[in-house]
């Protein structure tokens, strides 16, 4: 199923190490196969810890314990379970992250609660016990390995390993961020998620990181969109260590937060792209801007009205200008909107205007750009100066052959 | 497109004439085809109206007029037009409904606000006005047609003419409803539509007659899905001519109310089931039930999380008991759950109950229930008394076919 690499696959960056954090990987065996699939960061005492996790009621116990964990803002290890989500598990599945935690958190020294653990896979299985507790123990003690084989490590149906970095002067001193990330589908057949692991050697206060990393989030990860569906798992976690030196940023008054907080979102808008770009059966990148809106958050809900429309998804398989289906789009959002003020385009150029079909429509440049691998939509509402950009794929044969041609 | 019947078509029923109530199709030539595509009915005077419509806020100019016209509760006349939706075409759009209707008037001789106009088809091109006048002339004189001639001329993408009656005994009188419908997906290649007719002889005041249209359109036209999009043009108008002779129905006090309201509502629910089992690419109808939601709203929403989720239906194309997608669209809906109280079943066999799997889960009878024509899915929340059933159907290649190997 991962054997055909996305067309819109891109090769792994080259990423800097990280001081204070070292990735090592182990073969746990969770599914029957020759990979490894258990992947183990050390953190550096003292590292700073901040998540976004999925909004799905029916969330892992993964979810629910990350969610009090940064709370505390503080991370010594993280463990990324690939091919079983331990997602719908009850009791025991809760006692098995817990088994983990213990695990890791004895070998350290720390406390079990600076230990995150994340799962992603197939669902309903308690994650089996001994195979966790072996390859944890073959992880603690492996050689560090590189960013791209901890980017495969924690993939399941990802058709390519997903890594970004960015690099920020921080109160004079030079920080870095590298970042992995592994999603294909919002679920993909075995319910495999989107999880993201952002690490920094710059110090940064809990709450802080906490607060860079969901203003990030609120323009990165929840602009993507796949096939609409939302993980149980899905978790954005980022780390930072402390060991560039700079004086710890705690709030947009210290120098070079600025410059840190636009690093942080330049990394979390890389790894949104690369999910989007490995789609399950993408064969286009679509970015969907929307402008004119009552406000940013109802020209996102706009925007993600129109990436989520089956319709318009196939229309951009098809290489067809169908603005009809945006224009549908827009108006089943339910945000406000008026038919006789909408403008509507693709590649840069409009193809209504106003509520009307424009006279003097063209539509062979059009033509031209959806034939492209990279396809844009602008929606223009007419109405106020909100504005947001969303991304998504196209809805292809090989969405439905991924996900329909297959029996768990 | 519509050369394949879909494989869960089902036969045109036999239907009554409804006293009060002649349809007549012509050929307005909308589009370069040779089939009928306007059709008109008249109505006696006297005829009570009512009307549910799309909540699309770029909505067609039809759809603007009638939700003013139902108000009236009057209705003498229906015109539909077929091959061409005259949505999103401005003021010129507009002046092309009120041309149709101001020309129906003045061969009836009635008030212009008692002639309902829908069309459906391409949008974005005004409605051509010598064709339309040619087409309704025609239609004026034709002669009489049956309710299969009409349910065609209405259909657009459908693969099969869609028809649903009932009878029922009001204040000691036999009284008669037939109805036609069209709809193949929300939208359908060219922006088609669900559109619907309900005639019967009963006598209804309008207020009363809007009453029970819109209650039952909550448990029918509003519980199912193909693909999630939400046209511009949905309508179903209902009216009543009175000649069956009844006392007429004003509340639910007057004898026969209920026994009416039940018939209307088992009409509602045959048709929006026909729309169902004509749905884009559709190889399977499903049926969602789902009980122990706080509320019955609650279970609708989940309910069409569920029927909307991309994975779930493309799961049980592939004949597939994947619950664990269920789990994921029953928490993504964002009403209230509780994992841990959650059951899932298929066709009367749960898969996992309160959280978990079925230890001794039996696939078999799961295995043969997917594979047949139609599929029933169970959720239990374990919460309160809420239920709700909503019906949609398969995900399949076909629906990819249809929408994106097409160019407009």
């Amino acid at each position: 199923m991962s054997d055909a690499v996305s067309p819109l696959a891109t090769p792994f960056p080259a990423l800097p190490a990280i001081a204070g954090v070292t990735p090592r990987i182990a073969r746990a065996g969770y599914k029957d196969w020759g990979r490894c699939d258990l992947t183990y960061v050390a953190l550096a005492e003292g590292t700073a810890a901040a998540g976004v996790f999925t909004k799905n009621v029916c969330c892992s116990s993964e979810v629910e314990l990350g969610r009090e964990q940064v709370k505390a803002g503080r991370g010594r290890a993280l463990i990324v379970n690939a091919g079983n989500s331990n997602a719908f598990t009850g009791y025991r599945g809760r006692e098995a992250v817990e088994a983990i935690m213990a695990q890791v958190a004895g070998h350290l020294g720390c406390a079990q609660s600076e230990v995150f653990v994340s799962s992603t896979g197939v669902i309903g299985v308690p994650l089996p016990g001994d195979k966790a507790r072996a390859g944890v123990a073959a992880a603690l003690t492996a050689e560090p390995c590189s960013w791209e084989d901890a980017a495969r490590t924690i993939g399941t149906t990802d058709t390519f390993p997903k890594g970004a970095g960015a690099s920020a002067i921080v109160d004079g001193r030079p920080i870095e961020i590298a970042a992995i990330i592994k999603g294909s589908g919002m679920i993909a057949p075995d319910m495999a998620t989107m999880l993201g692991y952002i690490f920094t050697d710059a110090a940064v206060a809990p709450a802080f990181l906490q607060q860079c990393l969901s203003a990030a989030n609120r323009r990165t990860f929840s602009c993507i969109t796949v096939d609409s569906d939302t993980s149980t798992s899905d978790t954005v976690l980022a780390f930072a260590t402390g060991q560039a030196g700079n004086a710890p940023l705690a709030s947009f008054d210290d120098p070079g937060a600025d410059a840190f907080a636009a690093a942080l979102e330049d990394v979390c808008r890389q790894l949104s792209h690369l999910v989007v770009k490995d789609g399950e059966g993408a064969q286009k990148f679509i970015a969907v801007s929307v402008a004119g809106a009552v406000s940013d958050e109802s020209a996102r809900k706009v925007g993600l009205a129109i990436a989520n429309s089956p319709l318009v998804k196939t229309a951009i398989a098809g290489e067809d200008a169908n603005w009809g289906r945006i224009v549908m789009a827009v108006g089943k959002a339910g945000e406000p909107a008026d038919r006789d003020r909408l403008s509507i385009g693709f590649g840069g150029t409009w193809a209504a205007r106003e509520g009307q079909p424009l006279a003097d429509y063209d539509e062979t440049p059009v033509a031209a750009h959806l034939k492209g691998r990279e396809v844009t939509i602008e929606v223009d509402l007419g109405l106020g100066e909100g504005r947001a950009t969303v991304w998504t794929c196209d809805l292809t044969h090989g969405y439905i052959s991924i996900n329909a041609d297959y029996r768990s």
